[in-house]
């Protein structure tokens, strides 16, 4: 009986495909004495015009079939000679890699018998990796993985999406590409490139820092020097790094309800208890917030003063200075997140917390990735310099030596006004889609949701009536074509919201309208 | 009495310095009234280039100036009248000014006695972050960094040595640096950055993860899909997230002696109680690691079989099987470190221990940073499907989206053969670089060092003879212009084995004549 396996061929950097071959004569047993019939010329490609070498690449392709079983332990090989014609190179060639073979015992070199496949192997299994056993990674620590699953992997294929509504992120297509690829451009040049490959700075980059420190305290009211100053991946890692430091398992942490969902699963994910504190026009609720310090020991508050997320209200003055008080009278560990506040569209010239009178304990955490777009991962975190270097330090275990490429290249944009430049266009593009979305909305689906215009951000926090049970709705608008990603907060996920973010400022008009007439024919199909 | 303060003033994007201003005519107290004699035209710097409107940097230098407490609650402002004729501005951008401060209360404005400073303001401290103090981060979690200190923060200033000796980073001035910008470029093309802006693959970009997955099939002899392979920022996040997991407090895991600093430090930071197994010049001693594995519940290996760091040894063939028989006798978890395997000077066709017999049980870990410079963090991991997809969870809690601008950049690279063809042109320098830096040191250092010339990666591991305490070899070394960064063992860290890594794959010929010089005379001052 002639058995015909399926063979991938791997040719080199390109291919991949499927090749029905006949392998063995199988009667009761495995007969290995065939195998120099093996139809070589078919199972091995060499690719002349690869920077591998050819007796290499021979090499490889021979531990390949051995590892997949095509060649088991005793099977004869070809001569060089019948190799050498088979596959049209030269006997050197084929002796180099027979020899290799040998080398690495793959293969030995039998007398009056040729190369044969070792006898001494250990037992060679194909595909180690492809295997549903846990075994040694029984047990391992996914403490609070559940719920991120249905975050990481939508249910909605966005590649069949003519509409992808995202969670509030900046408009790609007004990005100054050239001007980043200039800089860029610079760094690349050697003297810069050898000398941040040279230095190390576990903070960050010092000219990025330096820069930064004048952007931040030009734009945000604050007076910090370099020293209080540690960028990262994106404010998630700062986010991470911080609450590492101070979480210690069973530590009770105050978020606001609801909260930003990445950052409620690493305070889970490090042991906290989370205790959650009603948001409303104002912001967070500061009375309960003081109950709540009053009868609890409270290890650290998140708070996201500026177009909170998800809900995008900004905290008011009176708020604002009452929880600089609760944070002075109980020493309160503090992280304030504010990925949003350089987008403002009318005068709104609340500064941060970080900017008030805290003593040193509220961690600053902000972003330009909202700047840039989300390829651009670039956050920081404000603290004090005690703090920051103990970040500095959890930093290089996770992640050596930071992105100082993009911090470089970001150093440029800042230093040439072109970062400034940009924040100014985008402010006035994101202000009339915002203008326009609400309008839309007022106009196309009130009596479907609630909303508040925000005063500045990337997104509307649009809440369903309970008539629209917004899983339907996102179901339904998924086969019409709109897709979500991002804040969708239904049953699934912190589901007694039944409402979602709106990204805006990605969007033309066109798009928001098709959106939106979608949501509406989603909703029509509910009531019918 | 006058009082003089020094005055920062920050002139937007550019400059900062300092200013002796007289403030406050001090008789017992405070008084405010003067206030409005303060020195606006030389205290507040209006840049009309900038893209900050007028008003708002107007604003912005009175906030500063209440916050750094230099106008105090109830001091009077200057009318709008003078202060438009002080700054030479129009009124009306005084008047802007003055009604965003009143809007935020900062200032109010009196009936008869004009604008104020709020009494009402929280009593503003200038510069909370400007503390000692540990107030709420008492206690924080700085378990493990002790040793990172002396690590992270050299003794010798880089900026004053004339030649810096690495860890064994490559040479990035033969990086193809206009390939690189090109494939930047195609990454910033609209369709591709928004494509890679929408989409979140916490795996890491599917693009890049394909590429990579042919290289490494086709370099490492290793037969896995996309699904096995997650990227990361570096090598040392894979580490990080591969351990987190693991590794529970209490835990044991065994490492090399000596073994990679940084992933010991980041063990023991996560709880673990290190073993250690002797290093001989075939690598791991894997008798008295069996010896371990019966007496202890091990819970993880670390292993670095190619060019081993520090002692830049590789596994040999039997030992390697040895391993591979352990792990699967005790089925244990093991992290394979390989950061350095594109790099061989001889035929050293040693594969992996992933590419071998485990069942899964293998973490292989890898980098690109070695191959590009030490600015391109990318790394990856290699795992059975089920344990990438828990690290994805985890290196979504830590770093959002990951580096997908970098790898979008590098699977172009490796798409045209240009990484390839960077390989093998390294190939060729490092391995002249290491003959020649071993020949160097045979001949002028042999009465001070030990080393075997490594089969492949970056450098040599100097072992120094007892009379040569590295100690003070390299202190004295530093006062003659040459630095080490990167792995030093002497009695600060890991301090019994009187040896160092030179790396030599980024050193010009003269430059390692230069410092071996130095080193030599620096061995003489220790004799005399």
């Amino acid at each position: 009986m002639t058995i015909f396996l399926n063979v991938r061929l791997t040719i080199f950097r390109h291919f991949d495909f499927i090749w029905s071959v006949p392998i063995f004569d199988l009667c009761n047993e495995v007969t290995d004495k065939f195998s120099d019939m093996l139809p070589y010329k078919n199972l091995i490609v060499i690719d002349k015009k690869s920077n591998v070498a050819v007796y290499k690449q021979l090499a490889l392709q021979f531990i390949n079939l051995i590892q997949e079983g095509k060649l088991l332990p005793g099977a004869e090989l070809p001569s060089t000679r019948t190799l050498a014609n088979d596959l049209q190179l030269h006997r050197k060639t084929i002796m180099a890699a027979y020899n290799a073979l040998v080398t690495e015992d793959w293969i030995d070199n039998l007398p009056r018998k040729g190369y044969a496949v070792s006898l001494r192997l250990p037992v060679v299994r194909p595909r180690s990796y492809n295997t549903n056993r846990l075994g040694a990674y029984k047990g391992i620590s996914s403490f609070g993985f559940e719920k991120l699953e249905t975050v990481i992997y939508p249910s909605v294929s966005l590649a069949h999406s003519r509409i992808v509504v995202n969670d509030g992120f900046p408009d790609i297509s007004i990005l100054p590409a050239e001007a980043i690829i200039k800089e860029y451009r610079n760094v690349l040049e050697y003297t810069t490139l050898n000398r941040i490959g040279t230095e190390w700075h576990a903070e960050g980059s010092p000219d990025f820092r330096k820069s930064l420190c004048t952007f931040l305290n030009q734009t945000r009211g604050m007076d910090i020097g370099m020293d209080n100053l540690l960028t990262s991946r994106g404010a998630q890692m700062a986010i991470y790094l911080a609450a590492s430091l101070i979480i210690q398992p069973g530590d009770k942490v105050v978020v606001s309800d609801p909260s930003y969902l990445l950052a409620s699963m690493l305070f889970e994910r490090l042991g906290a208890e989370l205790i959650r504190v009603p948001v409303d026009e104002e912001g967070m609720c500061t009375v309960p917030l003081e109950e709540i310090l009053k009868n609890n020991d409270v290890r650290l508050l998140y708070v996201i003063p500026h177009h909170h997320h998800p809900t995008t209200v900004t905290l008011s003055v009176q708020r604002r200075n009452h929880l600089l008080q609760l944070i002075k009278a109980y020493d309160l560990a503090v992280i304030e997140d504010d990925y949003d506040y350089d987008f403002r569209y009318q005068y709104d010239p609340y500064l941060p917390l970080a900017s008030g009178d805290h003593g040193g304990n509220i961690i600053y955490i902000g972003s330009l990735t909202k700047v840039l777009g989300t390829p651009f991962r670039l956050g920081y975190m404000i603290a004090t310099q005690e703090f920051v270097q103990s970040a500095a330090k959890l930093r290089a275990l996770i992640d050596l030596r930071g992105e100082v490429l993009m911090e470089q290249t970001v150093t440029g944009l800042i230093d040439s006004g072109e970062l400034a430049r940009h924040i100014k266009k985008a402010n006035k593009l994101y202000a009339q889609r915002c203008d326009f979305l609400s309008d839309l909305i007022n106009d196309e689906l009130s009596d479907v949701v609630d909303f508040t215009k925000p005063t500045g951000g990337m997104a509307l926090w649009l809440k369903f009536k309970p008539t629209f049970p917004l899983s339907k709705i996102v179901k339904k608008a998924g086969t019409m074509g709109l897709a979500f990603t991002g804040s969708v907060y239904n049953e699934d996920v912190n589901g007694r919201f039944n409402a979602c973010r709106f990204g805006f400022a990605s969007l033309q008009e066109e798009e928001m309208k098709e959106a939106i007439h979608i949501l509406r024919k989603s909703a029509d199909s509910l009531v019918k």
